[in-house]
């Protein structure tokens, strides 16, 4: 039986504000810092592991958030999930992300169809097509292969899809699966089409119209923006289009579409990397079978995530120090540093999968929470963020919490000797270096040069970006996120603070204001 | 007769606190919002305005305000500060990129010659060189025009004219001033340089090697691996290579380079795009004189910085509203949102210009402080952020003060009617109704749908991104910063943070360590 609880009533909770706080930089010094190194690690899926051991935890601490994690009953809560009952509770939906890419538990029934069955029957349609695209059997209305595949969608239809674009795009040019150049149209400011339009050669290339409902302004405006364009170069728009929507949308039967892929209302845009919307436009990209790569190595870290052992399930112990750093820690924003150029747009994603899931203030139920929820997550690849804003993280006077990702190999393969070393060991070398400035610090008489340390932070380590690892890599965050939702007792799949907004612009462009909407309107010339 | 006191030792700082604190839906509802529109506002240069009526303040708190400011004499700092007194004390060195764009003040003289004189003598050397690249009289070995060029550097050799570019490419396109196609290489990650190279004609390309110090380790690795491959190519790399450099370094007499154009100590990274930094990349991408409207542009929004009345001075009333934003009103990130494609990177320019400068914990004399300094600064374009994090701005737990930027056209000029508006209007409406809806709320029975409101933003509006309005954000936000590290009392002119991780990253690539730095390191194949 599982009971939705707020975090401040659990026992547990009071029990860990309750626990002796670590010393970090104490405990990551000498001997007993290379022992914390070595032991707090939990394996993660595609030969990756999670190493905590520059968090503010020790022992007592891991055991009272094992007893948070059990009273909580973060476990049951995923299986229902899973399982298919209507988590989402506001929109009263199933949430069922983790079933574009395996089948963790029960068969999943909706909307009278075996919903497994679905999103794999719809990722074969894609292959399909995205087959015969390669082979030259899909082609322009003059009988010539596309070359470039151009996303049209915003929110979760686009910072997903490029950020797996982008970490993949050099991955597929070194072993030989690069089949076509990706592009992505996301805002509504018409330079953003226009410059991508202008770097295209549209006769050769193909659009994915990318929106659940159909309906979404940004995207409709980007389709029109772009059919003129086709048009003005004599072109069919409906031999250069395909859609990716869910099946009562005005876009699954139109005649506007070359085809037209579906996805549901049960799965949330920024969760939704792995159905037909991450799907259409990686397959086309790279070739399906590297989309299946990728949905496989998300498929081992769900499976991971199921553990009832917190220490063997890196996205639930992730999400613990998570809480433990927010509410009882009491830090307010999260950085994610991942070391590797090919995940640059990896944080832009991450931004919107945590601040959208979890930026919240009532619970599930539509109650007011007493303590504060998501933090505020940016981040920008290393070594450029060491040259950016690492020195608010050494010497400001908040304490933000790190989340680095380090990997054994680039990915292009190519290096250089400077110094003795090569570019990646120095890549490599620099977050091993960072880990501990943060938490160790170092003494100084000049206040100036002084490193407190006690900043805490935790590392991801992998061989290489590649298709197994992103993808683990991503369904490690959403399960973090997830996770972190149960404990703070919020719904993470819904978004209504996305609404007013909307309503009001709507309310701008019919000419529908007064008072300072109104007179912000005139300011803008609208 | 200057004096340099802690924030919090300030009288009027204290009677700051104590000023009523304003209901932001309340002043901002019915007429008297519009009226709070109308008045609230500081012009800027190039056309733009700064209009903070949705900030939370009011006519008692800008008072107080304006008392901070004379108290804290940031007039004078200004100032002492253009006319050259030593700023930067930590490093002893003045601090000069104002004269980059014009004089200001007194004639600053310093290693023996007119500093003025001397930035100018730089920017005329690159517009000559320019000028040559495009007029074919300074080609590659066979003769060829160059067609790119790729600036090699990182932080703020890197963010800042990366940003610029961006923001200026399509206009420059749209107003036939587009020269070269401009690439960067920045990360030590060796995919990022194989990455760049693999997408240009390295034998019609042109590098520029941007190091002050000439020591850089990310920029030397990167400029061998660029070497490397130029000689792979057959060609020889010192007729494809210009280096921006201080006079001093090992760079600024090698044959290695085509032509070598200075900069100085009295420059800091992040305060470098007005200088040879920004000035050789983009002179060869649109040509000098865009370059020389950009800095116009900047040195017109210097001089409103020099403004005694803070209400005529818009980079100082922004500064103090931060402050009180930050120390009285307690929120502990910013959030930038530029409603513009062309600004997609400017939010990560001002990361770094923001966090890098005032991210500290000692004031200028090296005493800790007894308050909070610069806070987290994080942003991406709107409309996209709008799907991507806005959930937490309007309904998550913190409250986010808020940077709009909004311009009433568009740079390519192409556009599309849907719904009886054209994308442009859908733009400015939406960045209108955030603006309201964050202040406003709306209230609604059920929880999950109401916005409480009260959370706060100013938004700078301007005609079109373009030279002159770029250069002039750009100084806006430099004078902010500036004027926030003279409250705060810091030094925002250096940035001893980040010397840490740099020893301990040769540590290891020496492999002398032991501990857990030692256990990272094998983890890391290192």
């Amino acid at each position: 039986m599982i009971t939705w609880n707020n975090l401040d009533t659990l026992e547990s909770f009071k029990e860990l504000s309750d626990v002796k706080k670590v010393n970090l930089a104490e405990v990551m010094t000498g001997e007993n810092g290379a022992e914390r190194v070595k032991n707090y690690s939990v394996p993660m899926a595609a030969g990756m592991a999670y190493n905590y051991a520059a968090k503010q935890v020790d022992d007592d601490v891991l055991e009272a958030l094992k007893k948070l994690a059990k009273e909580a009953q973060l476990t049951e809560k995923y299986a229902a999930l899973y399982n298919g009952e209507v988590i989402n509770t506001g929109e009263k939906r199933l949430v069922l992300h983790q079933l574009t890419r395996g089948q963790l538990g029960d068969t999943v029934t909706a909307d009278g169809v075996d919903k497994r069955a679905f999103y794999v029957e719809q990722q074969q349609k894609i292959a399909d097509f995205a087959n015969k695209v390669h082979a030259g059997q899909i082609t322009n209305a003059a009988g010539e292969k596309f070359t470039t595949v151009v996303q049209i969608g915003i929110g979760g239809s686009d910072l997903g899809p490029r950020a797996m674009y982008l970490a993949l795009e050099n991955w597929a040019k070194k072993n030989d699966k690069f089949k076509m150049e990706a592009k992505f149209i996301s805002n509504v400011d018409p330079d953003d089409a226009a410059g991508v339009l202008s770097t295209i050669d549209v006769a050769h290339s193909i659009f994915v119209l990318v929106s659940k409902s159909g309906t979404t302004l940004e995207t409709l405006t980007n389709e029109s923006f772009v059919k003129d364009a086709l048009k003005n170069a004599g072109l069919d728009a409906s031999r250069h289009m395909i859609a990716v929507t869910s099946e009562t949308s005005p876009l699954a039967k139109s005649d506007d579409y070359l085809a037209a892929f579906f996805m549901d209302d049960y799965i949330g845009g920024r969760y939704s990397s792995t159905s037909a919307v991450g799907g259409a436009v990686l397959s086309l990209a790279f070739g399906p079978e590297v989309f299946a790569d990728f949905l496989a190595g998300a498929a081992e870290e769900d499976s991971l995530a199921k553990n009832e052992d917190v220490m063997q399930n890196p996205a639930m112990l992730d999400a613990l120090i998570g809480v433990y750093e927010r509410n009882i820690l009491g830090y307010p924003s999260t950085a994610v540093l991942p070391y590797s150029q090919a995940l640059s747009r990896f944080p832009a994603h991450l931004q919107q999968l945590d601040m959208e899931s979890n930026g919240k203030s009532v619970n599930r139920f539509g109650e007011p929470v007493d303590y504060v929820t998501g933090p505020v997550i940016f981040g920008e690849p290393g070594t450029n963020g060491q040259h950016s804003f690492y020195q608010l993280l050494h010497q400001g006077t908040d304490i933000v919490p790190l989340q680095f990702i380090g990997f054994k190999n680039n990915q292009m393969d190519t290096d250089v000797v400077i110094q003795g070393s090569t570019s990646q060991q120095k890549l490599c070398a620099n977050v091993a270096a960072q880990i501990v400035a943060f938490a160790c610090g170092k003494a100084d008489d000049n206040n100036n040069k002084n490193f407190e340390g006690g900043r805490p932070s935790s590392i991801i380590i992998g061989e290489q970006v590649n298709p197994a690892s992103l993808g683990a890599l991503l369904a490690h965050f959403e399960n973090k996120v997830m996770f972190q939702g149960f404990l703070w007792n919020l719904n993470s799949f819904d978004q209504e603070g996305v609404q007013l907004g909307k309503v009001l612009a709507k309310r701008v462009l019919a000419h529908e204001t007064d008072g300072a909407l109104k007179v912000f309107s005139d300011l803008l010339n609208i």
